[in-house]
């Protein structure tokens, strides 16, 4: 993501300025901001002065300076909006409302009613659950600042459409269309790759790293790549695809259709087949489904049994191997695993797939590899949808373009409340609707 | 590679026009360059204003306009001074001596006295070469803007460091400095896929793609990014580090001592054992080395050679599967395949190959796979080695700071030559020593 114009480069430190106050675990002065993001103070007393105009910063109180003036504290004000993260996933969706600091208000999960569902389903699914969230939470939909709905595939983001889904037998649904029929708030349709590494950026280990790869580990396989701050995309959008990358060739078969893709060893259903290999007749495998095979290994290996053990052995090696891959082509300097199998198989699995990765990285000094699991709290996906929302929302020109001025005249003949942060229903405008 | 300050900006830009200028055919007016980079035609006159003052560009004749005032046309001033490129390569080096518009104007290929090579024998090796190369063509020293130099393996580039070598067993070797002590002249280090990247950019594919994959396949196996018109170096400058991905697990053992490797399937020597495999007996074996068997393989499919055709074959699917996941997580515009085995055994490689990649890509509707040769004359690597040349002077302090003035200056007291384009001796400044 090349930056052409002063426009960009504004936008651009405009988010760092952001990330920074959100990365923050108490409210910053605009000096730690200048400090850590490396702009001048003078830049980021600017980019401040316009977050607190569009009220998207406030003042937190004051810290000391040795002596000078003591400065004041920014921080989100998170009564400004919501924002709604929508996690489609194959069996059902998950619909989170935060609010402006992206703390969860509330959640709920819904199933999808049908293993083949059509677009219509998925449309339902979705209304209700966001109706139920604003319901129970007595928000008015005037108060969403925008909606981020994560859908599995290929996603044509500028577009809004699901091009292609891994699950469902669809292609080139407007997904984003048809829920703006339904639903009268901006909405931003991406995958759940590209969420989850928007999520590590904001609230993981990218809050304090610019390159780094994202993997995902869970039915699904796919990695997202952070370069120099920015998501990266591809020229399509469908960049970090890396599930179906072959890693052993004529290897196992792969729901794909294809052999030896990685997404065959290192998934859900990839553990239980290394399991079913290791002991075709082990009990574990008797789980209710793959995520629960997962997780009776996880106890399992913690209780010592060989059989869980030596699969989380083989699952470290077939991931060291593959993870060595995006270490040499992408040169991070971190690499993030998440997903349940990071989650559930975690530190046994890690540690052992850290020597892997520095056994099969590239022919040259074994340098310090940085295999990390993924620190954000909750959902990611539903989280990074939320940040596309709230991207989206910076990005708007109505929040910080000439609208603003306007805004600021009729606010202050109304009451004269410009100045006080914590948004309420009547002060927020109707945002623009993108869709 | 993010630009954050407007000198970033006026940097990329200044690239944009210039790489317009070189991968036109003919001389382009400013209307031209600003339809090709989408810059407003008031940038580009600044810019062009710019080049012209550093004498990098010159006018080349007029343009009809239809009525109005004729369009100047622009071209690159190619007696400004030379530019160096060296390529490195395991038995020897090629050191090429280059007008500023990037034509050879001679060459040279000296060997390298023996097999385990210590840094004296490379330094030694190329200062005799960049000698021969003045001695024969009358150049002072001080006409060479620049020299790029090539050397496989892990380059840190700011430092100009060799840092691993797949080849001989050195580490961090201060090349730069070294060569620097006998050479006197700005000096740029950096690896074959780096440079045959950056020549593909300026020269090949690049000129009218910005997202590309550069994938070289000779002795040696690798990769080179361009993202968004510039060159991913990753966190230590060691991405694309490709031929070492593991293609099939337990595979093939690899000449690193790992197994599966791309390169052990995919290079001269993957095509020699290839062949070995499928005939054991192939006269085609005998051929005096690995880079022979390739040609020799070309030449017997052309003719219908049982066994050289099915090792094609072979090749393409190996070849096919592993670009399939370049594709899949970079999503490149198009993927440029070049060296000894793309030059050899060509379309009726890439033929295959495209068809294993169109099968091997992510699981979604096969989309139209660009993948073509390069199209880069000559030697890509010292071409772009002498690209990074190019590059390194156009960033330049003195070619476009403050001492343009005073060498204005200097130069209108002289003769008044300053608008005449075609750089003397006496008027090119001894650049500033980099190293």
């Amino acid at each position: 993501m090349v930056e052409r114009t002063a426009q960009d480069i504004r936008r651009r430190n405009r988010f760092d300025t952001l990330r920074r106050v959100y990365a923050a675990p108490a409210p910053v002065s605009r000096q730690d901001i200048a400090a850590a993001t490396g702009l001048s103070f003078a830049t980021v007393a600017n980019l401040a002065a316009e977050l607190l105009e569009a009220e998207v910063l406030m003042e937190a109180g004051h810290e000391e300076s040795g002596g000078g003036r003591p400065r004041a504290r920014l921080a989100v004000n998170a009564d400004r909006g919501v924002l709604l993260g929508i996690d489609i996933a194959e069996t059902g969706i998950q619909a989170q409302l935060f609010d402006l600091a992206l703390t969860v208000l509330r959640s709920v999960e819904l199933p999808l009613p049908r293993a083949e569902v059509e677009p219509a389903d998925v449309v339902d699914t979705v209304v209700a659950g966001v109706e139920q969230l604003l319901a129970a939470t007595g928000t008015p939909t005037a108060r969403v600042l925008g909606a981020g709905v994560s859908v599995p595939g290929l996603v044509e983001r500028e577009g809004g459409v699901s091009a292609f889904s891994p699950y469902w037998s669809w292609r080139d649904v407007p997904l984003r269309a048809l829920l703006a029929e339904r639903l009268g708030m901006p909405l931003y349709l991406d995958n759940p790759l590209k969420a989850s590494t928007v999520a590590e950026m904001w609230f993981g280990a990218g809050r304090d790293i610019d390159d780094l790869v994202v993997v995902t580990l869970r039915a699904g396989v796919g990695a997202g790549m952070a370069i120099d701050g920015a998501l990266y995309r591809g020229a399509t959008n469908s960049a970090g695809e890396w599930g179906h990358t072959c890693l052993a060739l004529d290897g196992r078969e792969c729901r794909c259709g294809k052999r030896g893709c990685v997404e065959a060893y290192v998934s859900t259903a990839g553990v239980a087949r290394t399991l079913a290999e290791v002991s075709p007749d082990s009990p574990l495998l008797r789980a209710r489904d793959e995520s629960a095979v997962v997780e009776a290994v996880a106890r399992a290996a913690a209780e010592g049994d060989p059989a869980a053990v030596e699969t989380i052995t083989r699952t470290a090696r077939y991931l060291g191997v593959a993870l060595a891959g995006l270490f040499n082509l992408f040169n991070p300097q971190v690499l993030v695993v998440g997903g349940l199998l990071a989650d559930r198989l975690d530190e046994p699995l890690l540690r052992q797939t850290r020597d892997a990765v520095t056994r099969h990285a590239a022919p040259q000094p074994p340098r310090a590899v940085r295999l990390q699991r993924s620190t954000v709290p909750d959902n990611p996906v539903s989280l990074g949808a939320a940040t596309f929302a709230l991207e989206g929302f910076l990005d708007d020109r109505d929040t910080f373009g000439p609208v603003k001025a306007g805004r600021r005249a009729a606010r202050a003949a109304r009451t004269g409340t410009a100045r006080q942060p914590g948004g309420s229903p009547a002060r927020a405008q109707p945002p623009r609707h993108h869709a």
